[in-house]
């Protein structure tokens, strides 16, 4: 951590800085300007909030050196994670399929998708019985009842199912029933959620938020880790930018840069990115190709009556076609679908 | 609302399409272009989901003539709406001050710096029980036990007290012993637990998300009245944006846009938004100039050693002297303070 | 072109403005809401400034239906462009790579470089001779010493050149000396630039600004191409967001979008929008895989002494081991390298 | 400046980098860390371009100290500039108030306004003879004859003028015939007009670039500056972010960040900005209380029919009431108009 001085400190003022800072473990090593000073802080730093420093009257602002987590930090654990749910693993050499529609709407509905899927190759259920809506007036769910109807595909097809958890008061019926409990996008810094979240040993896919930078996002998956549960799987899913075109601009550099300063898998959800199903091949691709350990991909058995983001989903046999082109994708970047 | 049409779609399509669209109890209006034609649709689009009706195969898109909210719109509510906490008013001439620490961390703290801006005028004290930090290893806040320092607080000053509610399992505890709860950036959509507060009647103070459009924050602000609780006041605290020098952007021109909007009262918070405590000053009288219903400033009296954001902390003195000043101002707009 | 009105316009008001719009050339449709009408406009809109309508008394908003390109647009030219530069071609089937160092250094620098990328398959070689760089205090380029080197190494390679042109003085000795003119991200609203390029008919490479939108960007081609100049390259080169881990965030599902309202063949350029070396490989398989007609890469013999843009440029041996890299997704995608 | 080294790098590779930084002739103090160290360099970095540190292979990144920014420093300049304009003055007590209209249409519509405003108290006149429009089919301006028609309306008042250059070809007759230069936003980094900007002495307003972050906004005046001409006057005009119902993000709080960071004068155009005429009042008013030194007001007698920015002009009429309101807020700041 370094800490620039402003110019007017003066000496008695720096040393009772540096026997604070050095209060807190650290060791502090000043390095004096012509213009600007600073103090070089070594040791775990962790602990330290960089705003506390910044409080101080002498302090201008405060830069961080190393990155603030540990458990999520590669530095630290330089293997890659790998996510084993029910023997289905993600974060591998193979790329895990998430597939299915965007909200469970009925039994013979979520059946049907579900065999297909699976038929064409995915490996895991994703279907909304909770759905997070912009508008109170918005269908919101099958809840309950779309959590049972999940667990009779899953009980078809054997495909383990990821599904999005919305209040806390469900984490005991997630943990019962499904495989892979999502965490949607703007419940990212929900942090009371994760807190309850790291206290089980339940698979967590963690999206980004829309407008979370990728440390802040890391730092999310610090909390569920911290907590005791070390099995997130990111899901970047586009982020908010003033482009309108397209629903959110799908950050695809942040798959390298995760990799980079992370152990933990991470897939990309091209579908809700871009909200418009013809962008959904050309980014599923482009996903695989950048390096992604998964997708998840909507799809519908009838998007035109489907009961949410119809326009961002395939049908059954565009993406039995894409499973094909993507496994040619796959065995480019050698990896395996 | 208006539906775009394909190019190619022919008129059996657009019939069976218009078909569908008059059962959902709309009338269809139809414009025929040169190059593009589109359905102009006219009665109750709210409860029509755009994103619905471009799944179907030959529209292009769909746009919203009418606002997606009812409850916080002020076409159906031109009277701007007061709220009433205790006998203290918010959203009418007089502008309300809230004042006190980022957290609780004494009693001695709180019961202090609550004495000094109630002195000083302010007509609510603030102070954060429970604290949303991006890292799970920054300090956290005294949770229970600073509610009771709030109450004791209140209990020597006669402040209303404004609080950050972070899980729905307290919603009880909060209706109980605090005056306002407050809803933070993070939580804007976290549709569940504004549910739930959509079934109190506690006032609910709402900040606008890091990155939430003035539409979706008044979305949210519609989740919670359509429950039954219409005491909602919305908070401007900063949106992030690509500049890096201040936390985060106030954005001002939210605040005459959201009261031609809707008729909820707003208030604006400079402290969190620039996060730079020389910074709230004139960030504080351009909040009143602007027509803000009052301010949240963060007051600490001892910024350095404060428990979080000392850098946007100001000390009691400098409030005061602030508090002068934005008489001056609030006058100048033909209001009090 | 549909204007929304206010609900107070009254019946005179809104037949006033019927008979201004209709002297402009189309056919106005009414359509009478319960709480808002609207009015369709069928006809040639290119030609009306939906702020002038905007100014009206009795509009709330003008929403576009139609896209404001002509020449750009794809719905009047279904057949993608291909730019012919002296017999080599950009927006076809084989994708074209162009590569080179940031800035032009020295004679030997530019020739030894461009004898590598043209080894290694390079179709173009790029290299600045004029530098747009954020201080005035940054090496500016050797400017037309520059142009002078690279027209060498073009004659000991046969490489066609692509470099940035800054000021309209130079376009004549651009036309006459290199094979395609870039136009920079920061100038690519600099109309007057524009404007002058619409006059000769070298091909130019138009960058995507930091912070435009895509339908800006198209406008920026349809001033070049307004003027009489149709080769027109766009070249996506990353977007200004909240994200600072990255320099710049790679807009990959601008390339489909693009594709979709335009004929004109775009290009990606991962070097600038991430500002990392290692990151230069995996956006630019997925720019690849999303479908691009082409890449820029930087390509540096000794990146550590660089004058500028080191830390994303890579090695000619690093350029020839992603070439037959990118050979296989090209082939994954049906195109050719 | 920080260099903060890679934990591979060794003794050797970190005495080698020292000897090459201390030839740049700074000093250079190690700061050893557990598991990252740091170089500090103390001296005058200015001229060195962090990426070209960055691009050596132990370096991990960067992180500078100091501003950029030399002439529009503060920190060496600590009194503020108070630009002269022919005798009326930018950045001292008094507010300069910038009004006119969007485009100069006519001899009757410029002289008219010009003596509208200046009876309202206005100081400067403005009005754009050359328009930088995003659609090449949009009205450009009257070019050369609105800038005689300017002349002509400073004859009739005597207020200074204030217009648009967007070409470098046109510099000599704007230093000729105009008072104060404007350069637009989109060309805030056309680095090129910067320069020759520099090289004259006529008083610059330099508005922010869309999407510019406040320290690349301080190094083009430092473009200017450098060349000689320090008589530049900022101008904000609203950031391009998110949200949608704005124009653009009046960013205030670059107000009292300009002004701690730099000894410029700054003004706000809260015309552009938001895009409203209904914002205008409010967001002048704040922009006054938060410190600005100037406002450029749209004003125009016939809005409806104006050829550009109709939705956002205001009449004098207003525009004489809002001057009044604003004397209030300005001496309520200590300031005149």
């Amino acid at each position: 951590m370094i800490v620039i001085l402003k110019q007017k400190a003066s000496q008695e003022e720096v040393a009772k800085l540096t026997k604070q800072l050095e209060a807190k473990g650290v060791i502090v090593n000043p390095v004096i300007g012509t213009e600007k000073s600073i103090l070089g802080l070594v040791g775990d730093t962790t602990k330290i909030d960089p705003s506390s420093i910044e409080a101080n009257g002498i302090v201008e602002r405060v830069m961080k050196v190393q990155e603030p987590f540990k458990k999520a930090n590669r530095m630290f654990h330089p293997e890659p994670t790998i996510v084993d749910v029910n023997g289905v693993k993600i974060g591998g050499n193979k790329i895990a399929m998430i597939a299915g529609p965007c909200s469970v709407e009925s039994e013979e509905q979520i059946t049907d998708i579900a065999k297909e899927v699976k038929d064409i190759g995915a490996n895991f259920l994703r279907g909304g019985a909770f759905k997070p809506r912009t508008s109170p007036y918005a269908f919101q769910g099958l809840k309950y009842e779309g959590l049972e109807l999940l667990k009779k595909a899953r009980e078809n097809t054997g495909l383990p199912i990821v599904t999005e958890l919305m209040s806390p008061y469900d984490i005991e019926t997630f943990v019962e029933n499904v495989d892979v409990i999502q965490v949607g996008a703007r419940n990212m810094q929900n942090f009371d959620l994760l807190k309850e979240l790291g206290k089980i040993d339940k698979p967590i896919l963690l999206k980004r938020g829309l407008s979370a930078t990728i440390e802040e996002w890391l730092m999310s998956a610090e909390y569920i880790m911290a907590g005791g549960n070390e099995n997130v799987i990111l899901c970047e899913r586009g982020i908010r930018t003033f482009e309108t075109y397209t629903r959110n601009t799908l950050d695809l550099s942040a798959i390298p840069a995760v990799k980079k300063l992370s152990h933990l898998p991470v897939v990309v959800d091209p579908s809700h990115s871009a909200g418009k199903y013809w962008m959904v091949e050309p980014l599923a691709k482009a996903a695989i190709a950048v390096g992604a350990d998964g997708l998840i991909i909507e799809v519908h058995n009838d998007p035109a009556n489907a009961l949410c983001d119809g326009p961002q989903s395939i049908k059954p046999n565009k993406f039995a076609k894409l499973m094909e082109e993507l496994k040619v994708i796959a065995a480019a970047v050698g990896r395996e679908i």
